[in-house]
């Protein structure tokens, strides 16, 4: 029972490889009548692929979606919608060198574990790549969740050791951090310019808001929204820790400081970040995720092949020295997924 | 699509409010053949009752398991196992002075706008003993997992502000914190003595241990064993915040720090907590999780009633001032559900 | 992955031995705030249990229904739903002369295969007894159903060789094979009557008749509605078919007799039998089952043990000799199951 | 929650329509390692397609499988295996004179009750081509159960009203109609061909066998072999009804008749089709269906517009008179998904 679903009513199935034919993604349980095109998915796509910035990767991709079915005359039709990125033709060779080695901090050596066989080319399955299908599916979710009035925004608070202090969400799309403080933004960006030349990365942490969203959504007892989101999150390659409002601060705190009290005008503060009991409250929902330092680096690491020899191994080719400001649309997409699924469930258990 | 079932192939239900007549949970996919009884399940379910300590509740829970089927003159038939245990008569007129009242930091308010009704004694099913069945259940999966020579051990690395300084696993079960340090357990324990008085609560973290897993373990691209076991995680009512390994602390690392590099013995750190790309790589697994403060106080707090009137409110009875190390046992059961799963269908992958 | 829940949205998942504890099921999805109380749903067991007339079994069950969750001052409170009831103490050394062989026709020989271990006592997990807790739940969703004008009807149309000539719903309750028309009824006991002094049993055919769905429901390509139905059936024990509206003799038909036109007042006849291409088109709902005969006779028959031995069995004891009438309120209930689903799975869609 | 999707481990979810721009699937949950490439799925493709006899629709169908990701160097990975046969340019405005009018026995009024919109080339997502992505995803599974020295095989027994005597399954691509009878196809055959020429179509009853099963296969109590065999069959089309072993001539036969007694050479015969109590027992599979004759008929037939006004209605040009012959692949295919997810189930409960 492999893991290539998401979701339980509004479910996506995603196939493809780094370095294969392409990847996609079934979307089954779309809304009839949705007016979609192209454009809304490729414009969340274009914010995921590499070569944005001096601080992304220089690396090519093919990121142009093709709807293949589920779409007529630009409305859903509630069938199964599939879409796909095809990938050009890459230069496999290129891994040849590392074809027998176990890359630090990459899947090589778990895959082979499991699998007993390997498409080492560019990560295989295991690709950043993938999360293309999610934002692509996600873009969908999001714009029928944008008709209810539901906003998911996504944004890098701290990097390279840099904290944000402002909450400023008019300049995230203006700085190459995807930051939500410009002045930030520019130290982080010095700081990572940096070790590019020592052919390092460095880590991150990303914040996720998400406003108008109404009380009552998530699944007692098991799939609580937080649960869901906290799933959702973990299921991407760097992400190695997940907080929801007050978070791990939460250990350090008394409960009459923690509880949210109310009063007639609604709930006096947010440390529950908008969901109590793994149900929405009505309030902003607030998470936060870490993000580990890339790990294709140039610098020289130690590592063994795969008859257990060891070998030095570098890895070539310009990486992201950080994924901060590409991994934000891919938490919103992921977000929005888990959203509309729960929306979806609410309205069948109220029927 | 309402969340009471956990796990895929080795799969639970369950059932149950706090005031109502029982909880329970229905197993489905256990193994047959495999020797239990209710002694092995008890034992768990005592370590998560109430009355254990004078830091603990000292509500009275009847927490006596009973098979009702799926085991045949000692073993497992294979078939779906049910487990339960029955509610004593609870005085509910104990709840009526709050029926009306949003008890700060309890799901009363969410349930009741997702389901406009809402059992109010004891927080019905969103109460924690709810987890009752989770630990029943879990006790059978980690009967199977020991005798692959898997091992689950969780315990309390902080609590009311105090840190654990060893990491000394024959400590846990001797001090009333469940903690890994019997010196800092006691400081825990005057701390958290102190805040009983003031009628308050307070936080901590539990970090989990898990030996002897094979690598191979964990369904990319959505259901990696991390990401599974972060919703089983947040999925309890108490914990805003899951990481592994490096966990939150990745965010300020580089690459050439955070990279686990290998060599002929094996991997050298263990940044990624065992698992990388969602797969177990046969290193331990070590997670972390944040335990808010427990919401029922008997300070008085502000909020207000259902028709939007406010109202102060005292949390009568004894309540856990610090949940940690009743969540202990917890969160082993959720692991151990996540774990036998995941065994199972590496299994039905590759046959 | 064991296959004890059925539906998606409206899920059942049952446990339960002949001979354990007792039966059950828990119902997760129940629509909040439905009027329910154990009469309704004892109505439907008592349609179910043994002991009903002459030509059903003469054993004694307890059939009373337990509610131990999800309602609450007799409303349904939207949380997991659970329904058990306990067996009687039976004397199940009643069983001990067969513990060792392999009852033709039952499932003793498939359940030692697939176990390795098995609950010889009254079929164990595969006794018709299971089929109560499916009967509970469906008296859950029919109470639903009916709210939206919803009928669901079923009724022997064949049994001992003897044909229904009428098709009069008012009679069917009044005799005891459950029949359409009284006059055969009364010449299939007659018959049935006279098998039971062979010591034989006799097979024979129910039809479901739901009046009052609306079009629109059932989920495309896979779980279409009568794709549903038709594994709700078959995983009746006693079914060996199922056929909808026109059935088999579609085999024979012409496309020119067997489309349903449609003039300006709707469809100008029924072999669909209210579904096309796996969605209700608004017409009855019509299908019809094969139910073999019991397989439990006091004549000798040929078996071996689980030794391999040859070794003549007697099934002593009284037993169905006809399992048509208690076998109607089994096909209303699974009927109920999948039509609440789909109609949640609808709600779901389109919301 | 749309059906898009069938099985469990071995799961595929299909996706396309008849005039899009292509169908497809993704099957998740493949064996690594198995050696698969284009030509085992082509060939089974080949079977389904239109235009291989002067009695199948000569209709032209781009059916050329492509392989986009899961395999690699001609083994699977493991990983999420996708495949798509892109359509043809099609002269979609063939379909505009009846773009308003409901096709009787089309899916046609039903979808767009459900939907509210409708894809009216050629039938949409309700054509029969979506069922090329099954045979595609069936190709795979049967690879694998054939390694296991399973086979299945399909073929046509009754159609226009004429039977098979014999069963030689050695005849059966002999003949036009897949049947097991080369002297009841050409009978067969020339019926179908006179009513071709009165512009009318013919249904029939396809069987399948399985043999070399182990016992022990099955899922119960609602997951039996049987149950899912059904689903399968009854999502198909034109499929009306599913008859298993003795099928509805069960219903008249007698407990001593119909049960299967075992002697120390094993079953002694096989009204249960190879399944009791949901679980095979190591003797040949077989079940029936019954194929409805074909909805697209040259014929002039009443019908309504969208409108609800009354028109005639004429389909043109040339559709399979017989659906029998090519079904049986599409049979074929399916019971092979069935299995291969029963093995992989089974595997799962026993590890």
């Amino acid at each position: 029972m492999s893991g290539s679903s998401f979701g339980t009513i509004f479910k996506i199935t995603t196939f493809g490889e780094s370095h294969g034919k392409g990847v996609g993604v079934i979307i089954d349980g779309v809304t009839p009548g949705v007016e979609i095109d192209e454009t809304v998915i490729q414009h969340q796509l274009d914010r995921r692929k590499p070569g944005q910035s001096s601080i992304t990767t220089q690396r090519k991709e093919s990121d142009k979606i093709h709807i293949l079915s589920g779409v007529y005359e630009g409305k859903t039709t509630g069938t199964a919608m599939s879409l796909i990125l095809y990938n050009e033709d890459q230069i496999s060779s290129d891994y040849n060198s590392i074809k027998d080695l176990f890359r630090p901090g990459h899947a090589d050596f778990t895959y082979l574990q499991k699998y007993g066989i390997r498409d080492h080319r560019g990560s295989g399955r295991a690709s950043g790549r993938e999360t293309s299908a999610r934002v692509a599916a996600g873009a969908v979710a999001m714009k029928i969740l944008n008709s209810k009035g539901i906003n998911i925004t996504a944004y890098t608070i701290r990097a390279a050791g840099i904290n944000c202090i402002e909450r400023d969400l008019t300049v995230i799309e203006k700085n190459n951090l995807r930051a939500c403080d410009s002045s930030a933004a520019e130290k982080m960006e010095q700081k990572i310019i940096s070790l590019i030349n020592e052919g390092d990365s460095v880590g991150g942490i990303v914040e996720c808001l998400i406003t108008g969203v109404k009380p009552g959504l998530g699944e007692p007892v098991f799939d609580k929204i937080d649960a869901e989101l906290a799933k959702a999150m973990v299921s991407l390659g760097a992400v190695k820790a997940v907080e929801f409002g007050s978070g791990f601060a939460c250990a350090d705190m008394k409960g009459s400081e923690h509880n949210d009290s109310m009063d007639k005008n609604g709930f006096k503060s947010n440390n529950a970040g908008g969901i109590i009991g793994g149900i929405t409250n009505g309030e902003d929902i607030i998470f936060r995720i870490a993000v580990k330092p890339t790990s294709s680096i140039s610098k020289e690491q130690k590592t063994v092949n795969i008859h257990g020899h060891e070998h030095p191994i570098k890895t070539e080719g310009r990486h992201d020295p950080c994924i901060c400001p590409r991994i934000v649309p891919v938490v919103e997409a992921m977000t929005s997924l888990v959203l509309i699924d729960m929306y979806k469930r609410q309205a069948a258990l109220l029927s």
